[in-house]
C-alpha cells in the first residue's frame, strides 16, 4: 500500500481543482481507510463547483463514491449488518457519519444529527482532508454505515448508491406500499430514473414519468416508466392521459419545480400522498389549497437525504434489478482523477446524467 | 312505540324550521330505526342553516347524535364489532353508510365511497325523511357503523362522539405515535379541546393550545393542554414560548385558518408533522416553501371526515376520560325539538361550544 494520498481540493467556484498529496491517516477505532475505486460526479457538486450553492471552502468534493478497504483499526469496524470489514472488501457507505445513539438518530431522522459528518461537504484541516470522493482514499469516520456492495455489480452502476438510489429508496418508504398502486415521478434525471426502476420494483401498477425534456422522460421507460408525460402539459390535458388507467396515488418529485409540484398534487387521487425530494434550491413558493387537501385527504412528505436502512434498501434493489435496467448506460463518460477539472465541464455542458471519476 | 315519527326540515337559509309528520319506515335488512335521544347542534349545521355553504335541500340536519334501538329487522342488526344490537340499546354511529367492500373501503377511505349516505346532510324525499338528528327518529341505513355508548356517559357527553371526537380521533391517528412528542392545537373550539384532551389521553408530553380568543385558549387547559398561546403572537414568540419546552413535534389544525396553518408550519421542529382537519370552508391559499419541507424533513396531511376505527377509538377515549374532562359542560344550553329555531340562534349568538336538543 501506497504511503501517500492525493486529494483535489476545491477551493473556489470555477477555479481549477488543486492536487494535494497527504499522508495517509492514523486509524482511530471505529475509522477506516478506503482506497476509491469509481466517484460519479453528482449534480449537487455541479451546483457547489458551479457557485449554485454555497459550501465550506476549502473542501474535496465528491460522495457517490465506492472503494476498496484499504486499511482497519486493530480492533477492526464492522459493517451495517454487523459483520466484520476485511481488507480489500468493495465497499459504499452513508454519506454521512452521525451518532448513532443520539437524539435525532433516537428520533428516526439520524440525516439531521448534530454533529454530522458529511463526505463531500467538510472543509478539509490540514491533518484532515480525505473527506471526499474526488482523491484516491476516503478516511471513514466512526459512526459511518458501512456496506459491502454485492458481486456482479459495476462500478458505474454502484458509485450512485449512497446518494441517488438511497435517496429515492427513502422516498418509498415515505410513500408506503405501493403495490397496486399508479405512480408519477416527476423529473427523469438520475433521481427520477432510479424513482421509476424502484417503483416497479415496489411493485407499483403503472409508473408514469414525466419531464420537461421529453428525451429525459421518454429514456425514463427504459427503466420501468411505463407512459412518458411532457411537463409542459396543463393538468387537464395530463388528467387526460392518467385518468383512464386509474389516476395518481403517489407522486415522487424529483424536479424541485414548484409548478411541478402543484401540478402533481393537483392530479392526485382522494387518498394520494406526494413525496418531495427535490426542492434542495430556492424556488418560489407553492400555492396550496388547504380545503383541497383537507376533502382529499392528501398527504405531502419532504425528504432531505436518507437514513441507512434506505441504502441498505437500494443495494438489495440494485442487485435485483442491475440486470433488468441498464443503469450503467447513466455514465456516459469516465476520465480519471487527474482530469477532474475537465470532467466537471463534460458534466456541465454534455447533459449526461453521470460523469465518473477513475483512479489515476 | 309510536307510529309517527316527526322531523325539523330544513328549506332555505334562515328560513325557519318546518316540522313534519311521517310514520314510521319498514326496515329492510341491515338497517335499524333509532328514537334520538339528544342531538348537538355541531358548526357545520351553523353553516348551513346561516347559508355559509350549500346544501342539498329539503333536508333534516343534525349529526352529532345519539339514541335508543327502537326497532330492528327480523334477521337483527350488527354493531361495529359484530355484537347483536337489541331494543333500547343506546347507541352512537358513522355519520355516513357506506359499502364496505367497496373500493374507497378498501382503500383505506371509506369516508370517500361512492355512493355514501350522509347523515344530516341527505336531501329527503317523499318517503325517506329520517336521515338527520333534528328529528324524533333516525332510519339507520345498511353499511352504518353503529356502536352501543357505554354505560356511564352522558347524552351531552356522547351526541358529539360521531362527529367531533371520531374527527379528532383520525387526525391522532394519522399523527401517529404521540407518546413522548409536543402537539400544538390550532384552534381551541370543540375540535381543539378533544384534540387537547385526545393528545394527552395518547401520552404527549407537552399539549399546547392556540387561538385567537385567549378566552378559549385558557379553556383548553381543563381539557388537557398544559400551555395556552394567542395566535396573534408572531412565530418568533410562539418559538420562545416553545422552544425552551422543546418545540412542537405535531400540530393538529383546527382552525381552517391559512396564517395559522403557515405558522404551525414555521414553527414545527426538524421531523415533524401537521395534521389538518379544519379547513373545510374558502380561504386564501397557503404560502408554501418547498425547500423548507424537504430539508426540514416535514409532513402535512389533510383529513376529511373519518373512518369507523376512528369512532370506535373516540368512544374508548371517552369512557377513560370522562371523569377526568368537563365534557359535559362544553354544552350550555339545552332545548327541545320544538325550539330547533331558537336553540340554532342561541349557538350562532352565545359561542358557545354547543347547544343540545331533547326531545319534546
Amino acid at each position: 500500500m501506497k504511503n501517500e494520498a492525493l486529494a483535489m481540493v476545491f477551493s473556489e467556484a470555477e477555479k481549477p481543482f488543486h492536487p494535494l498529496p497527504v499522508d495517509l491517516p492514523l486509524l482511530s477505532s471505529g475509522e477506516a481507510l478506503v482506497e476509491i475505486t469509481y466517484t460519479t460526479i453528482c449534480t449537487s457538486d455541479l451546483h457547489t463547483f458551479y457557485g449554485r450553492r454555497g459550501a465550506p471552502t476549502p473542501s474535496v468534493l465528491g460522495h457517490e463514491v465506492i472503494g476498496r478497504i484499504a486499511s482497519l483499526p486493530e480492533n477492526g469496524v464492522e459493517d451495517f449488518y454487523g459483520e466484520h470489514l476485511r481488507i480489500g472488501d468493495l465497499v459504499t457507505w452513508s454519506v454521512y457519519a452521525h451518532n448513532h445513539a443520539g437524539e435525532m438518530a433516537c428520533k428516526g431522522i439520524p440525516q439531521k444529527s448534530t454533529p454530522l459528518f458529511k463526505y463531500g461537504h467538510e472543509r478539509i484541516e490540514q491533518n484532515d482532508v480525505l473527506s471526499g470522493g474526488f482523491a484516491t482514499h476516503c478516511h471513514l469516520r466512526k459512526g459511518t454505515d458501512i456496506f459491502k456492495i454485492p458481486e456482479g455489480i459495476t462500478a458505474r452502476e454502484a458509485a450512485p448508491l449512497n446518494c441517488t438510489h438511497a435517496t429515492v429508496a427513502g422516498a418509498i418508504r415515505l410513500a408506503g406500499d405501493l403495490s397496486g398502486k399508479n405512480v408519477l415521478v416527476i423529473g427523469a434525471g438520475m433521481l427520477g430514473i432510479s424513482a421509476c426502476a424502484m417503483a416497479q420494483y415496489a411493485e407499483a401498477k403503472h409508473v408514469f414519468a414525466m419531464d420537461l425534456d421529453g428525451r429525459r422522460a421518454e429514456n425514463s421507460k427504459r427503466f420501468g416508466a411505463n407512459t412518458a408525460i411532457d411537463a409542459k402539459l396543463s393538468s387537464e390535458e395530463i388528467l387526460q392521459i392518467i385518468q383512464p388507467l386509474g389516476g395518481i396515488d403517489v407522486v415522487i418529485d424529483t424536479s424541485g419545480s414548484a409548478a411541478a409540484m402543484e401540478k402533481g398534487l393537483a392530479i392526485l387521487n382522494i387518498g394520494g400522498i406526494s413525496v418531495w425530494v427535490g426542492a434542495v434550491y430556492s424556488e418560489r413558493n407553492i400555492s396550496l389549497n388547504a380545503e383541497t387537501v383537507v376533502r382529499r385527504i392528501l398527504t405531502i412528505k419532504g425528504l432531505h437525504n436518507y437514513i441507512p436502512e434506505d441504502l441498505s434498501y437500494a443495494i438489495k434493489f440494485l442487485k435485483a434489478t442491475h440486470m433488468t435496467y441498464p443503469f450503467a448506460s447513466l455514465v456516459e463518460t469516465d476520465l480519471p482523477l487527474s482530469k477532474l477539472d475537465e470532467a466537471f465541464k463534460v458534466a456541465n455542458e454534455s447533459g449526461n446524467y453521470r460523469v465518473g471519476i477513475t483512479p489515476n
